[in-house]
């Protein structure tokens, strides 16, 4: 046992994650049992992120069951998945009951339909009943996240009896530290935080001390809208009812923190062009990734063809005035990147309610006015370079600073209006992703740039 | 008296937003006081917000100071900041004297100095204490934004006196469900949830069932940080220590989302080449918008010049082949749209730790193989367009199709490499956003394929 504890001493010398991969390679069980179970839980989350996954089913055996499953809670789905694959299925049906309702929904999501006929069959018939439930709603919805482990109280009840309740019913609650008082056919009366609960005098009546009315949402609404009003409010857990009102689940702020962001790496994905997977990048594929990618690379390609047609049009033009063409990368890059400023702003600010599709015109109107002021710096500094710095004819360096406030305004207003038509005809507004306006801001920057090179040098 | 009451009736026949604006417009000040005091909190955010800044500054006139107050901490920092301007100094120190520090500390902020000034000196000298303690700290520090007001427990407490403290001195605490147990000189000894204190035995010592070692931060951290931390652990706040190991404060999990919210939309704003400013949308002059994105646009646009220079120089070579001309758009638009695929889904799973920068060579290897195999499905479609359906001369098909693999290939290398690089020199990852990796790929495709045009048809 000296030697145990001499590695345990070393633990803090080095660190956990040192240690246990030193003890792995040496494989010393004992020590590695100590050390494990010693050690941090944040440092056991450290730990177990880069260990291959066969290293990662041993230490689940060594942990103690509580530790084992409360670290298990705290990972992600995708890495969550890949342990209960390598599981023995007895070891996996162990950590599946553990998991309070809605984070088990959530790792059931994920894997294959026979891995959760098998993992359902073990479940008690409560567990399993809930589980069928929470899974028979739409995915992403308020109902398919939400937890039923909620504490429940009735009006009538005084804050002594309250409080015994709490003690005696609510161990295994996801939370107590908001509580929700129903009639008894559970329809939601109000809600209670347990801080105004402890300072209240013990023989006040509930109904006198909760607030009523409270903000909920309802089972078919969207996961984001549970998210928004628990932010907005600052609770610590929104109520979720049925369609008569029947409190029937609680959705917590670390779900919430959850969704804001999966949600937020959709936005990403989207704003790039890419298919969202719910999965951290380490989890996917090389196939995922190139399935995720590639339809999107090949439309974008096939539009963009587009100015293929446009350049070949005006190719007589263009022979008079070769020098025109030169011109063509910078214009087109410059559209691109106003417009991507303009989408990506706006497509945040809708994902954080901060405007409205009632607000459509006053946001173009003022994108319009950014678009002239930045255009107007853009074709001065761009005069400026062409004629002075490179000697340009003064002609070209005038179709190209007129084409680049031109251009900076189509691509700002159609930057900014295409996510909101998008929500206005009920896709996400992210589609109008920057890519997809970089497209089509090209492809409108080479007709205005020849229009304008035609009417000005007369070809 | 009975006229209100219709209008209260109304209230619940159309909403709380209608009402209010009605009888903002009739003027009718004591149905509004009815109304307005009768509204769920949420109904108040949700009118406020849209109403002139004289209208939201009578209704915060019209309400109790209970819940002018609680209404006042839940909105933005950036609206808080247009309320305050327009209340009389009495108002505005009675407002930020009630603020938790935190808030308040958040609020000056974004205030100018003489009103900053002003609003300390009205303080009480204990909470200007406290206020000025936060504002010593560093910007986006872990100390800058927690809170001094947590509860503190001694481990030599049995759980009954511990309760009792919290009944006693707790009642004005930022929150007590999480408690922390510090020694004589405020030393971090362990933490213990206000739940497990509740479930134990009365006699128990706190020493006893406190968990110890617990995961904190230090005041000089990141705020990211502690954002982490908190969401790794599904934790309800995060203790903040001094270089001494003393706890200094707390931050919790209502601020760990508005930090998330910060950061991502301040990624969303680089991502798109835009300078990042904490301000929503609707908050921004045009002359804002125009400062956070015209020095991109003009850094961007010159950079693209490079691409004027290789164009030029290649110019001869065109001018026997100017079909080739036709495809430099799509070739650009591909680069960029793989280029900000690769850039944009690094620099997110860098900013979920997902990926780490030791990780640099395994990513780019497998960005390599994702590049090949995408980039010869654009190029086999782009041939059969090319060849089959346009009926583009073999040669110039297969220049441009080699040169899409290519691209990709370096447009990926690129975009994977470059924000891990950024972070390599200690930049946010961000910087080499999906548009300055365009504008890089676009280059480099222009020289790629005017190489292979040399090469392939021998000019």
């Amino acid at each position: 046992m000296d030697n145990v504890n001499e590695k345990i001493d070393e633990v803090n010398a080095v660190t956990v994650n040192e240690s246990v991969v030193l003890n792995l390679k040496l494989r010393d069980i004992v020590a590695l049992k100590q050390i494990l179970n010693n050690a941090s839980e944040l440092d056991l989350l450290n730990t177990i992120h880069d260990l291959s996954n066969e290293n990662q089913v041993l230490i689940y055996r060594l942990l103690s069951k509580d530790k084992a499953l409360s670290l298990f809670e705290h990972l992600d789905t995708a890495d969550q998945e890949k342990l209960i694959h390598s599981f023995t299925d007895e070891a996996a049906i162990e950590i599946i009951t553990g998991l309070e309702p809605d984070d088990r929904v959530r790792l059931l999501d994920e894997l294959p339909a026979a891995v959760v006929k098998r993992m359902l069959a073990a479940l008690s018939p409560s567990e399993r009943e809930v589980t069928n439930l929470l899974m028979g709603y739409e995915e992403k919805t308020a109902g398919r996240i939400m937890t039923p482990e909620y504490v429940r109280l009735l009006k009538i009840m005084t804050v002594a009896e309250a409080i015994d309740r709490i003690k005696k019913t609510a161990k295994d609650k996801e939370t107590i530290y908001t509580l929700y008082i129903t009639d008894d056919s559970r329809r939601l009366d109000g809600v209670l935080s347990l801080r105004d609960l402890l300072f209240a005098d013990p023989n006040d009546k509930i109904e006198d001390i909760m607030v009523t009315n409270p903000a909920k949402v309802s089972t078919d609404d969207d996961q984001e809208e549970a998210a928004r009003l628990l932010q907005k409010l600052g609770l610590l857990s929104v109520p979720v009812v049925d369609k008569e009102n029947r409190l029937v689940g609680i959705i917590t702020v670390d779900d919430v923190i959850d969704i804001i962001k999966e949600e937020t790496t959709e936005d990403f994905a989207k704003m790039a062009a890419i298919t969202p997977v719910n999965k951290p990048y380490n989890s996917m594929s090389i196939m995922d990734i190139v399935k995720a990618r590639s339809p999107w690379l090949l439309i974008l390609m096939i539009s963009a063809t587009f100015t293929h047609m446009i350049i070949e049009s005006f190719e007589g033009a263009l022979e008079i005035y070769p020098v025109l063409y030169a011109a063509i990368p910078m214009l087109m890059d410059t559209a691109g990147n106003a417009g991507a400023q303009s989408s990506t702003t706006i497509v945040r600010a809708m994902s954080l309610h901060e405007v409205r599709l009632r607000n459509l015109f006053s946001i173009i109107w003022k994108e319009i006015r950014v678009s002239v002021i930045c255009g107007v710096i853009l074709a001065i500094v761009n005069f400026g370079r062409m004629y002075l710095l490179s000697g340009t004819s003064p002609e070209v360096a005038v179709v190209v600073s007129i084409t680049l406030v031109l251009t900076v305004f189509v691509a700002k207003t159609i930057g900014s209006a295409l996510p909101m038509l998008a929500e206005r005809v009920k896709l996400d507004p992210a589609v109008m992703s920057s890519t997809v306006v970089t497209t089509i801001a090209d492809v409108l920057a080479l007709i205005v740039y020849f229009h304008i090179a035609r009417v000005l040098l007369g070809i």
